[in-house]
């Protein structure tokens, strides 16, 4: 094991260059413009997996490739599958980023960059604990690296790929490298993440924009309509006034529950990474509840008429919302969808068109945290942070999760890297620099217990 | 006047072209990018005017240039000022248009281009007018030409311009030359105008935008927010439930509405115009009253998050509205813009913290229709449309036409050759080609008429 750190210690600095490397693709998965950049992305990591000694390929998708890099040491040993994401969330607003979103910046001890913590920093920490393994003969296990390129855009490709290549990945454990620590200093293994729904709504009046002077009082407005149905999705406890959007939610265990009473969640704290946000939702719940436990609706974009400088006297045609639903066990997407559709038709106002789409649906994921792979990733964690790390749900959404414990019939774990207010999906994205050599150590000690 | 015509008939393809080059100055005044295309097009303005043989200067304001052309004939001949606007509004939404608006393009018997209405084809044909009279010796009264650059940002430097120039401004009837005629072949003389009050309303909730995994269901969300403060604006009837902002309407006398019921308003045209919107709005009004009598309220534009193509799951920090009410008499902005401002504080959710910030504000107005410019100007119409022309009033906003009527003194009336649906303020902006002749010929008719 001290041969594999020292190898840690001397190419860390080669593996941070390669991670600022990596995080100047330009890998937006949602926006065609970027496709090819994608693409340039999944090349570089099969050259640098096959550079750490695996067998790399890049396999072609309807979307964007996943990449696979593989060491095989032999049937009796067990295989662990680690899952990862190449691609990266838009950057806009670009205007309030402090430096470019792909030019990699180090401040203090901070790497900010788009796709900084979601999820390169992890992707190249898995590729350098599978090199540093390799290099000094510590890799006991069969590894299969799997890096996904369309996670943020709800990997609608990844489970055909996994379900045609399911008898190729057939593992003991599949741990998804992704998300966060619980806080600084706590490490955590995540046994639970919440599903996705979400939705396009388009409201139309009329087939072209109007001179507001002309037809202000005489057209129906789409942004007013738009403004009634977003109104009408929450009643005034914060809950979702969807009819039947709670019959199917099931709560964890009591032992959780109470578990987490005494995890001293820090509002304080993580009020300050959502921006200094008021601490507001769902009455009756604590904040880690509200996120972890319960199902909820944001409006993630809106956008109808004029709304750059000045004043722009439009009466606009149409008017957009972006809205998605975070869902628990055992709400199903394709349920909430039909759900949000039959309430939107019933108060829209008149005199207004209204179309609904379902952009990504995403299923609730919860597994058993006393499965092997969860108690030999506390050890490995503990050796590296000192502490052994506690166990969470989590607030987002991993497409994959509940489906590769589907497919592969194998437990998932998630376990990641970045901290707290790391501004995923946001401006200013980072990851802390030393969680780079701590991820790696992590990772190598855990290749060794679970062969034992 | 047949040596008038004649020459009309002769210069008609010359104005034709100058208008198509006026047409191609991209004069938004709203967006500081463009200052220097208002200021080119006001320096070209100049040089029009004086090779049609007026007296012109360029004056500088607080902001963009006023114009200004001038033809006197001594103190016994009563003086018309006529004002008109050379700035535009912003093109956008640019992919709606169906060639590009900034490059005049005829289609069947329209020329298309971003204020080809509104309203550089009627400075245009003031211009002509005053050049063909010159011309042929048949200007018999003393004649100012008043072009602004400001109209479409709420004119905020005429008002102190005129007031610094009022007494060589002075005139005996002020034509704003400006607006539509009722309907194709039905010439109108407008009395009355609604004003503006234009408001933009920021939510914001914290310093960034958030991933929506991490924080939805724990955090308010500003455009929820913004929902329900546009949604609190409208009652179920169509009415603004802004508490005392019906207070101080005014109708007009009963022979007005009586005239208007024979004026056969044509719903069914007034919708095509309209996109095919449904035709709704305040209860117990028809839709011209809803338009030229009755005030209303109107967002604008919404803009927050992301709305783009695909899927991004941002917990936005912010959310934007641009709204404006239009306003009858005896409405006062600054007392709207007050009652607006109560209102959001009663109906703004907690957690989020909003601004509310005027951006405009025009007094309503309305003239007397009896006055000698109304009748001077009907027989004018008449000789040129062959029907006399109907009194009407407007949705619409011209915020000089209040003020040149206080600080002048002098009656003030609305005469425009564009017609209903010219997509004023929107893609695919269209005046008749055959009333820029029709116009000129007006005019010209309307100079000998006062001067009898």
């Amino acid at each position: 094991m001290l041969a594999t750190d020292e190898y840690i210690a001397r190419e860390l600095p080669r593996w941070r260059a390669e991670l600022a490397e990596l995080l100047r693709f330009r890998s937006i998965s949602t926006d065609p413009a970027f496709a090819s950049d994608v693409q340039r992305t999944a090349e570089w990591l099969v050259d640098r997996l096959e550079r750490a000694g695996l067998a790399a390929t890049c396999a072609e998708t309807g979307g964007h490739p996943v990449v696979l890099g593989r060491h095989t040491v032999g049937r009796d040993a067990p295989t662990l599958l680690v899952y990862a994401h190449y691609d990266v969330q838009p950057p806009e607003p670009l205007d309030e980023w402090q430096t470019p979103p792909f030019e990699p910046t180090v401040r203090g001890d901070r790497l900010y960059a788009r796709g900084a913590a979601d999820d390169k920093a992890q992707v190249i920490l898995q590729l350098a604990a599978a090199e540093a393994a390799l290099a000094t003969d510590s890799l006991p296990i069969n590894l299969i690296l799997l890096f996904e390129g369309e996670e943020e855009i709800g990997s609608p490709n990844l489970v055909p790929f996994v379900r045609m290549h399911a008898r190729d990945l057939k593992s003991d454990h599949v741990l998804i490298a992704d998300s966060m620590m619980f806080a600084p200093g706590r490490p955590s293994l995540i046994f639970g993440m919440r599903g996705l729904a979400y939705f396009e709504i388009e409201v139309r009046i009329g087939a072209h924009d109007l001179h507001s002077g002309q037809y202000c009082g005489a057209v129906p407005n789409p942004a007013h309509a738009l403004a009634t149905i977003i109104d009408s999705l929450h009643d005034a406890n914060g809950r979702v006034a969807i009819e039947g959007f709670y019959d199917d939610v099931e709560l964890p265990g009591p032992g959780i529950l109470e578990e987490w009473r005494e995890l001293n969640f820090d509002e304080r704290a993580f009020q300050m990474t959502a921006g200094d946000a008021a601490l507001l939702g769902e009455a009756g719940f604590s904040t880690p509840e509200r996120l972890w436990i319960r199902p909820a609706l944001d409006v993630n974009g809106i956008a109808s008429g004029y709304a750059g400088p000045g004043a722009k006297t439009v009466l606009p045609a149409r008017a957009l919302a972006k809205l998605s639903c975070r869902l628990v066990p055992k709400q199903d997407f394709a349920r909430v969808q039909q759900l949000l559709g039959a309430h939107i038709e019933r108060v829209t106002p008149p005199g207004v068109h209204v179309r609904v789409e379902c952009l990504q649906g995403s299923q609730p994921w919860r597994a058993d945290p006393s499965a092997p792979l969860f108690s030999a990733a506390a050890r490995a964690l503990e050796s590296v942070f000192g502490v052994p790390p506690v166990r969470v749900a989590h607030g987002g959404t991993l497409p994959i999760a509940p489906e590769f414990a589907d497919l592969l019939q194998a437990p998932v774990m998630v376990m990641g890297f970045a901290l707290p207010g790391a501004n995923m999906h946001a401006p200013n994205e980072w990851f802390p620099l030393d969680h780079l050599e701590k991820g790696i150590k992590t990772m190598t000690r855990l290749y060794t217990m679970l062969a034992q």
